[in-house]
């Protein structure tokens, strides 16, 4: 078992030099968010995350969550754990203050939830999950559900949960069979079967509030005519107390690769004649109002993926300070040093670092998006935010969870062979991160969405003006001093041109070869990903630069973000040249072969 | 649980055509390799691996091999499996015939593992470690040796086992601290602990031959000081019968992410005074004679890369023709396609199939130059061979390794939720994947083998040969009529062009600046490897141009080669290019933090 503590420097550094807390912290309604304030939730957060989520990751990973005749077990530790999160207020923190909520942006929210991510992501599904019910509660919901519901999933007295998926609609939500049927007294019976449903059974809390996707008899097919419908696991009376068990159940737990702390349900609904749900806002409208909550749902999936590499990360640097193996390359001493030591290994824990911390300001970039798009009082930058918040979110998904995979393997890597052995913990990180890149609509969807609805739809408007943002940064850099960042700027700006080249192509080639534009999406957005990852991480090595000036700065911290910047910009931002051509040249052969081929 | 069904059609088109089946054929001792015996032993193995071996993958992964009392018991069904190989003659394949060996050269041997590591990677663990000590044994055992122990271990009848590893000597082998005491009838006895030993303890054979790594009193420090010696399990007598149990245990089975039914055994020697044991060889020359099987044994471990990723293609392939979800993209039928039928999956599992041929054709292609090596009359052509296998052993066993991460990955991806339930079988894959890049040698250290040793060392004449002959093949290509083949001629030089700049600085910057290389070497190996594959890719594409022309040519496996070496020219190759600026630019940040700066 291995410790985590919360990269409080980088968070802080990233939030008020890069992406902006403060200019968030102006929005109306967010006054509250002083920078002391501020200081104090993270270091509060980072002692819960220490102490009492991340020591359970491991017991969580081997004991997992048990279905027992119905009831469902979470591992030893975490029904305390909860109420301990839960006690403390933290599933409150982004939400409405008429229901309890804390009303904090999700600038800082992001931050908070990386810490739970990164100390036990099998634990922080259930706070996620239920906060997007909370989302479309407060979004969609009537009063009488608000007052019955919204303020004891605030408060974490009962937990939410998501039921989209059923064994043939699954990237395809518009497939959805599970019938809704109107009864005289104004509920419906709900029946059919959903599946991986996160949480959708555990031992937390005395009510679950299932969110449940169903069609009406008098639906149209496919995705206009999906309703949403709020089942609770016990009816619950007027006056709040829990009524009758209703028609739902767990009907097995998936057994799953990794997240095995976390309940992953098939629930059957209706096998007794129904269960009683209530309809959530209008007929037929489910979709759309799923979709209120999917871009922030999908903004803590790619989070998940920082939170992850950064776990493996701190595991590896540990191991690579402890573990002495072979000489140095260099000089003439023959004993054996720290493996930190060996350029390959550097290389690899540069990799790592160096992209955590752009993907950490990307989410956090994004969130300050989400923030300003919904209360910028000035008309003109909320939509614009709101425009850049809808462009980011699926490269952030992507983008991040890509990395929660390809740098927890390069964590097991570092390792060696101790990698592959369940007890040292950095397996179970490699395991846990291969969700991320799936769930929340997989990373080939997100390509899509970006290429044909982000970009295509508005004729790269948002495109456009962020690349434009990223030359403004970009010449910022250049007229800085030192090597590191003329070569930042450089790279950057290499990078953004081959971006802006692949996006206009996309918008030439999009409405005539549908095909090609799908057969390039995931590299573009790969694309997109990493120069936004280099134009965040420029803002950051300017940042630094400037501070070095202030007395009593500290200057190891600031040095090392140049130089791991500098890193950045030599190993990382190259990749965007590399993959234009992939993009632009490489769609032909995508489907040239026939099925029987293959 | 999924069929594996050899690719034998891909498997005999790259012997043939692709890397020269028919000339090794015409090596001395390998006359008995006619096409006829040729197809029928790939037949017949194909039968055991589908019959056999596959259905026990997913056993092997549920029950693991498990440890009792210092008794070792496989998975169920193993033992069986075993003898079937054995009685089969399968371990004999290309082993001396004097001991019972068939004979056969290693560009037919590694087809046949390549099934066994598809079909079972745990169960082919144990016959890929007892060739190694059969290596050994024939190339540095005494008669005596020879006569005790060879003959069975060929046979099958017992196994035998590599004892390198303790726990302060990993990648440095030299820190080996395991104690050799001679004694006055000529044995020695070994005391200390071994770990990661593959195979160290099972079920499957009566005895265990097990080779161990030491130190004699008189020993210097470091390599140089280190001999080999046999320890079997039960004591042998002078008629082979067996005498009585040697002082050796297994004191522990690792808890592996993946290769569950491969027992990873802790083994102490010597608990009760000292295990005896028969010096191989003479005092201190160990190190070198594991040099002997170490480049066949990194090229089975490229191998499995290969293996491990064509299992996870055939899957995602049934997967991806099987699961129906959302309409085309195209057209206006609103029923929804099997997912095949969509570009994004069509561009993972193309990049699967593409890397996965072009992988293989350099396991085999490096076989073929082994066996040259080692056999070709012609002393230019033997010595050219050796040095080519010598530069092409680290190339394989890092970049196949790795993709048979990164391809094993993307078939978790195909399978969207269903790739993260263990029922459905791609996790595994992608879990018994991650040890390839790590054992029997990391990728890092095969990275600086390559820069060092097989590049710098002969001023890159191996290296430069070998980009002679590949440019041989792109003009080849340039010359071949088709759009397909010229992209693939352009592309391939583009990455030709950037392999040899790249080899130009090493030779220029490695003996001032060791570190920048080191930094490096990694992508610098992943250059060669993405460059060699294209090379074999287009040498495939060519072979099927021509082949097209014969009357009753098999044109949907020839075109389907030619579309598929188009894809690898379109996507795969241009990241060669991408690569060239960072291995040669990118190392000046590598070393920028200090220690205390991660």
């Amino acid at each position: 078992m291995t410790a985590y503590n919360a990269p409080l420097q980088d968070m802080r550094f990233t939030l008020n030099h890069v992406v902006g807390l403060p200019q968030v912290a102006t929005l109306p309604g967010f006054d509250v968010v002083t920078p002391d304030l501020a200081d104090q939730v993270l270091d509060e957060a980072a002692k819960l995350a220490r102490d009492v989520l991340a020591p359970l990751n491991r017991v969580g990973d081997q004991e997992g969550a048990k279905l027992d005749n119905g009831v469902v077990r979470t591992a030893s530790g975490f029904k305390d754990a909860y109420w301990k999160y839960a006690e403390g207020g933290w599933n409150a923190v982004p939400f409405d203050p008429e229901y309890g909520g804390q009303g904090l942006p999700w600038t800082l929210a992001l931050p908070i939830q990386e810490m739970w991510a990164s100390s036990n992501m099998s634990f922080s599904l259930c706070p996620m999950l239920n906060q997007g019910a909370v989302e479309l509660l407060q979004a969609h919901g009537s009063d009488q559900q608000k007052k019955l519901y919204l303020e004891k999933l605030i408060s974490g007295e009962w937990t939410g949960t998501m039921n989209l998926t059923e064994p043939q609609a699954g990237s395809d939500v518009g497939a959805v069979r599970t019938k809704a049927v109107p009864q005289d007294d104004g509920t419906w019976l709900i029946t059919g079967q959903k599946i991986f449903i996160t949480y959708g059974e555990h031992d937390f809390t005395d009510n679950i509030i299932h969110l449940v996707l169903a069609r009406t008899p008098t639906a149209p097919p496919g995705v206009k005519g999906i309703s949403l419908f709020v089942v609770p696991k016990f009816m619950v009376n007027e006056d709040g107390s829990l009524g009758q068990r209703n028609d739902l159940r767990c009907a097995g737990l998936e057994h799953k690769m990794g997240i095995h702390a976390s309940p992953t349900a098939v629930m059957a609904y209706g096998d007794n004649g129904g269960a009683i749900g209530y309809l959530v806002g209008q007929e037929n409208r489910g979709i759309e109002y799923m979709f209120t909550m999917m871009n922030n749902a999908r903004l803590g999936v790619g989070l998940q993926g920082v939170s992850i590499a950064e776990r493996a990360y701190q595991q590896a640097v540990d191991y690579a300070k402890g573990r002495v193996q072979s000489r140095a390359l260099t000089g003439k001493d023959p004993a054996p040093v720290a493996i930190i030591k060996h350029p390959d290994v550097r290389r690899m824990l540069m990799t790592m670092k160096s992209q955590i911390e752009a993907a950490r300001a990307l989410v956090y970039f994004t969130a300050a998006a989400l923030d300003n798009g919904h209360t910028n009082p000035d008309e003109g930058a909320r939509k614009a935010a709101a425009a850049l918040n809808d462009l980011l979110t699926p490269v952030t998904k992507a983008w991040c969870t890509d990395l929660g995979v390809e740098l927890s393997s390069l964590g097991v890597q570092i390792h060696g062979g101790m990698g592959f052995i369940e007890e040292t913990g950095a397996a179970q990180h490699y395991r846990d991160a291969r969700i991320a890149p799936i769930y929340e609509g997989t990373n080939g969807i997100q390509a899509n969405d970006l290429a044909f609805r982000k970009v295509l739809r508005d004729g790269g408007e948002a495109a456009f003006t962020l690349i434009k943002d990223m030359r403004a940064v970009a010449a910022e850099a250049a007229a800085q001093p030192g090597d590191d960042l003329a070569t930042m700027a450089a790279n950057l700006t290499d990078a953004i041109d081959a971006v802006e080249t692949a996006s206009k192509w996309l918008l030439d080639t999009g409405k005539a070869d549908m095909t090609a534009v799908a057969a390039g999406a995931v590299n573009y957005l790969r694309m997109f990903g990493v120069a936004i990852g280099g134009y965040l991480t420029a803002k950051a090595m300017i940042a630094a630069n400037n501070l070095l000036r202030e007395p009593g700065a500290d200057t190891s911290f600031l040095e090392g973000k140049i130089i791991t910047g500098r890193f950045y910009a030599d190993q990382i931002l190259p990749s965007v040249r590399g993959l234009l051509k992939i993009v632009t040249d490489g769609h032909r052969s995508v489907m040239g072969l026939s099925d029987d081929q293959f």
